[in-house]
Formats: structure tokens, C-alpha cells, sequence
């Protein structure tokens, strides 16, 4: 990991960043795992009075927050699965915007929980909103911080590509801010938009084509 | 990890796989370990009454769906741990058809435990098996994406491997399918096939042949 | 990850053991922290009754529980990783030798339960100490797999430590199964025995000799 | 991990130190995100009597026990970190006082909630302390082994390094043992110490500028 076969000097080694990575991996597993434990195998009482099928049927709203908090996570850890693509080293102060990324994102299932239990609520839009536009916000910092002077990067940055790279981060917390606004007006477009935001980020950008190989480099 | 010391252009790094399979293995070991909660030390009333003999006893059921859910995984782990043996680069589809993978087999301790709780109704079969035909579709598309036009792969792909993975990885699904038709006519019959499906996956193949090295390059 | 950079055919990479390693750390390190949820914070109820400091001395089994346990899944972890300074290739056999490995290493918070709930009970003796020379000889099996014909090591394996490896392995399964015979004639002899069997495998050996570098080849 | 392209003896290799810090990272991400679950989601009968704001008020110490909690864990994990910046090579004393290290780490959480639901009895806070001074001067010796004469070592350490090391390691253990003895006589003044202590290592150091590569390197 990290060892670096054509470096000038291996006699200097630097601090990699291969355990951020770890640790990050670790804690998304742990939480993207631990969101199933929402969907509970429904008890003998009720499939008694019910029929299997119905108590199956109650548990469609807990499904589908499943599924969107695990979309949700994913697109935080490709947005930082994407970022070491170009940060190559890492210091104390990396460290700990990563500890305090992992400090927002493992609170995701308590505020998705918050909100799949009493969304007609706005306090619980707004709750949630604010987790992810911290997590979104710490990415952000994430980032510049590692860019501001090139010494945490392993190559040289496009400025297009940084452009590029600040403005799609930027662009959910934007996002989850107008939730806010219209939770407070009407909680059931927030709720479809919170729905929204996180299909946006599945989809392929320009992003994508500078962090394609070409064909043609495939013999390597 | 994914460092190429033999690259011709060591200054255009790509994005590695190496972050999609420590998810994955985080994953894996934990949904594993998880399965073991399933299998509770009897609680004092019960074994002062029945002694400890017959409480462990009663524990056979979750033993036995403890070691099937745990093979049933470890056959999704090999086949998604095979793949890369192939993958080599990724991109933002590849990381999210694995954050897809990873939804459905999060799903395998929640669909067992249906089985193991209400086997007798086909309900909970039709669920059990439609969580697996679900993973070991997307495991194929997870395949037939990386393959498509080569540009994710290390080294080129013999169409002989190929077709066998293919082969491989579409026959549990199959299987899975003939599972749920049968459990419409006798429960009995489904069960013993949802035991017996993962037990073929557990012994070598043609396949194996082909990735296994031979002893005479063993000097490395 | 045990890419060769020495390696004659760079063209032909092998099946690696980078991901049953990461697998199996992330089993250990799963099952180790879980082992803390045995010790609970007391209730508000107990501690109003006895104070905290009795509350607290009712902990001090589960305490010396959570050591045995944490100190047997080291030696188990450290007998793993050990193994891996040889063994530098895998197929299809080696991986689900480990999946069945997991296996019972995740049983071993179960059984370790039931004898520190149980333990007057010759019967959780037996449980316990069954799911100990299980994994044990499920490694011994690792090894003697993973050396059969050398085509998974990375490099030749002399004979001498080949035997140490052996007789190393299979000693604890030896002691287990003595501290099952001795549990059917007195339960508290047995139970000291389970106690030191641990700590023998904490001592340095022979074994670590072989294993470790001399300070002239610090240089590299 | 740990392949050395620059090893002038490429056929003896070492025991390498990446399983520790995978092992590590596993159980410090675990430990980390079970933190969240002492932030319940409100019950529908608090919520539905004194309106969900108030019940998320009533969240607030366990919202403040999880920031400082993670960031302990994240003082010891960049600890932990930091020595394998020096360290590459291991033998069985490391891996066992690695493991020692990881039994006092999974302890965290329990000595938190302990405190965090009794923190005005001292009895809480010596716990909690004696924990934390635990974790810390295992770390210690696990720097003070690993420098010992070297063969652990992968490049020659600077003695000033050396003694700023060991100084920022045991700086928390003598706090922590303040803390300890101003609990006798002021239980609040006792917590304040405890809250500040780990926000000191957040901050960058002298010890930092030596882990820092110059922009200048930024080439390889």
C-alpha cells in the first residue's frame, strides 16, 4: 500500500493514507450493515393476526428507507473513495477532518431513523437535512484542505477537474438546504425531494471521463 | 494495492479497486459474524426447568440456518472475490452496481431469518429466494459490465472464462427460480433445494483450473 | 496487495491472499469488540441498591470472561497471520477452508457465553471446549492444505519449520480435548486449564526466531 | 502492503506490520460507529407527551458523550497510526501487545456509558480514567518495544523524534491521573479536565512537521 515503486527517495517514506481508507471502509460497512437491522423479522403475534403477507406489507416504508439510506452512504463514500484518487499523503490534520467526517456519517441511521419514524414532523426534516449537509460540508473542507497546496496530492490537479470536483459536492448540501426551507412550508415536497437528491448522484457526470483509462492504456 | 510497478505510465494512476473490496470484505464479515446473534445462550428459567442438555437441544434449528446462511455467503464472497481476480480498475458505475451488491446480500440475515422462523409458509421462501436471485443477478451484471469492453481489466479475458463465469454465475439464480416454483406445490421439496443449492458451489470446477497456478512458477 | 514485483510472468498474477486476510481481520475484529456487550453498564435500579462500587464487582466474571476470550481469539488471529508469512497464493479449497474457519471463530462469543453462564455444568465445558479444538483443527488443516504441494507459498518452506508449525497447531486441540476428559471428574480443574491454555500461546517460541528479521537487513 | 521493490533480499521476507493495522482499524471503526446507538431514536410516548423538540433535547448528554468518546478513539487511533509511520516490521510480542491495546480500546464504550449515566459518583470517573491510562501506556510501550533495537523499525529514527514521541504519549496517562485525584475532591472539575484533554491532541504539533513530506518531494 502506498509503497511507492518509482519514488526518488525511499529512504523518506511518507504518512499514506491506506488506514484513512481502512477506517473509512470499515465505518461505512459497519453503518451501511447495521441499517437492516430496521427491518425486523416480524413476530409470531403478528403474523397470526395478520398472515405473513400483510406483516411483510408494514414493513414497505422501513424497505424503502433501507434502500435510500444505503444510496445516500454510497454516494458519501464515492465522493471520498473518489477524492484519495488524487490525495496520496496524508497529515494530523487530514486525520481528523476524516475522524470528524466518520463522526457525521455514522449519525445517518439515527437521523434516517428519526425521520422514517415521525416525518410528518419538519423537525425531523430538518434534523436529517442537517446531518447530511454536515457530512456534505466536511467533504467539501476535505478537499480543499488536501488541495490547498498541493502536498498531500499525488499528481498535479486540472483546475477544471477541481472546478468540477467542488461544485458536485457543493451542490447536495445546496440541495438539502432548500429541503429545509420547504419542509417548512410543506413537508411532503421536502420529504420527495430528499427522496431526489441522492438518484442524482448515481448517474455518470464529466467527472467520471478524467477518472477513466482509455482503452488503449489497458496492456499495462 | 493496485500499484503497477510494471505500468508504463506511472504518472496516470486509475481508480483502484482496491476501496470496493475492503467495503465488500467489511461487509461480509460483518453480516457473518452477525449471523451468530441468531444462536442465544438459553436463559436460566429454561434450563433450570429442562436442563442444559435439552436447551442446547432446542438451538439445533438456528445452528443449522447459522451454517447455511454463513456457506450462502461465503459462495457470494467467492464468486465477487474471483471476479477481481479479473477487474482491475473501476469506475462510478462499478462502484455502484458493488454498493448495490452489497444492499442485497446486507438483506440475507433478515430474508434466512424469515425462512427459519415461518419455513412452512411459502411466502417466506418466495422472499428468501427472491433476495438471492436478486444478488446473483446483480453479481452478473457486475460481470458482464467489467467485461464489456476491457477497459476495467488487468489482462485480457479468455472467451472460454468468460463464458464459463457466466455459466457459474447464472446458474444459482436458476435454481433459486426452480425453488420458489416448486415451494408453490410442496414447501418440503423447496427447502431441501435451498439447502443443497450452495453446497455445489462449494467444490472445485473447471473454473479453478484456470486460476490456479502451476507449481513450476513457483519461484517467484 | 501481493502484487510481485520480482515475479517472472507479471502477465500471469495470481489468486491473492490480500482479501481472505482482510476478510479475517474483519471477522476478529468484529467478534473481539462484540465480546464488550457482555459487560454492561449496571442499572440505575442496582446501583441505587448496592452502590456502584458492589455493582461493579458483580461485573469482575464478565471482566475475566472478556480477557480469556479476547486473549483465545488473539492466539487464534496471531496462528492466522502467522500462517500468511508462508502462504502467499489461494484457490477455491483455501478460501473456504477460512469461510469454515469464520465459522467458528464467530461461535466462539456463543460458547464462551455459555461457560461463563453455565460453567458449573460439565456439558458448556464440553460445548466450549468442542468449539476450540474445532477451530484449532480446522487451522491444523489450513496448513497442512496450504504446503501440500507448495503451489501456494510464496517461497520454499524448510521442513523443520514445517514440524514446529504442526506440533504448534495441534497442541492446543490435545490440551482442549484433556480439559474435556478432566471436566467429567472434577468441573473446576477443567476450567483452569481452559484458563492457562490461552497463555501458553502468548509466550515467544521457537517458532518467532525463524520469523524475524536480523538488524543487519533493517537496511532494505 | 509491505512488498519492498527496493529489498536488496526479496526471498526473506518479513512478518509484515499490515494485519495489525487492518485488525486495529477494524476494531477502532466498530467501536466508533456502536457508539451512535447510545443516541436512541425518541419513543412514540415521549415524543407524542412533550412534543419531539423536547425529546430531542433530552438527547443532548448522550449527543456530547458521542463527540468526545470519538474523538478519544481518534486521539488513540492517530496514536496508533503515527508509530506504523516508523514501524514495519512485526513479531509476536507486537502482535500481542497490539491485541492488548485493542482489548482496553473495545473497553471505551463501556467506560463512557458508565460514565455518562453516573458521572457524579468519582468511583465513574476513576473507571473511566483508569481506562483511558490503560489505552495510553500500553501505547507507550508498544512505541518504547518497537525502538527498541531497531529490527522493527523501517528507516533509523531520529532520537529527538524519539523523546517528542514518547513525551506526547504519556502526557494523557499524567492527566488522566490528575483527573483521577481532583475527582476525589471536585467531581465537576474532574469532568471539565476530561472534556479538554483530548481536544490538546487535535491540535498540530512539532511532531507533525517531521511526518510532513516537503512540497518539494511532491514529484514521486
Amino acid at each position: 500500500m502506498s509503497n511507492q515503486p518509482n519514488a526518488p527517495a525511499p529512504s523518506l517514506p511518507t504518512l499514506s493514507t491506506a488506514r484513512i481508507e481502512t477506517l473509512a471502509d470499515g465505518v461505512f460497512a459497519i453503518v451501511m450493515t447495521l441499517l437492516v437491522f430496521d427491518i425486523r423479522v416480524p413476530i409470531q403475534e403478528q403474523v397470526s393476526q395478520t398472515g405473513l403477507l400483510n406483516a411483510l406489507v408494514t414493513l414497505m416504508p422501513n424497505m424503502i428507507s433501507y434502500v435510500i439510506s444505503f444510496v445516500i452512504l454510497g454516494v458519501f463514500w464515492v465522493g471520498h473513495h473518489n477524492q484519495f484518487f488524487y490525495i496520496r499523503r496524508s497529515d494530523r490534520t487530514l486525520l481528523w477532518i476524516n475522524i470528524i467526517y466518520m463522526m457525521f456519517v455514522a449519525l445517518v441511521p439515527f437521523s434516517a431513523g428519526l425521520l422514517s419514524r415521525y416525518g410528518s414532523d419538519p423537525l425531523s426534516i430538518v434534523v436529517y437535512n442537517l446531518n447530511l449537509i454536515g457530512t456534505g460540508t466536511i467533504l467539501f473542507f476535505h478537499w480543499v484542505y488536501a488541495v490547498r497546496d498541493g502536498h498531500l496530492l499525488g499528481h498535479a490537479l486540472d483546475p477544471k477537474v477541481d472546478r468540477l470536483v467542488r461544485r458536485r459536492i457543493l451542490t447536495p448540501p445546496v440541495f438539502y438546504s432548500l429541503a429545509i426551507i420547504v419542509s417548512l412550508i410543506n413537508v411532503q415536497i421536502a420529504l420527495i425531494l430528499d427522496i431526489l437528491i441522492p438518484i442524482l448522484y448515481v448517474l455518470p457526470s464529466n467527472l467520471d471521463r478524467m477518472l477513466r483509462v482509455r482503452p488503449e492504456q489497458r496492456s499495462s
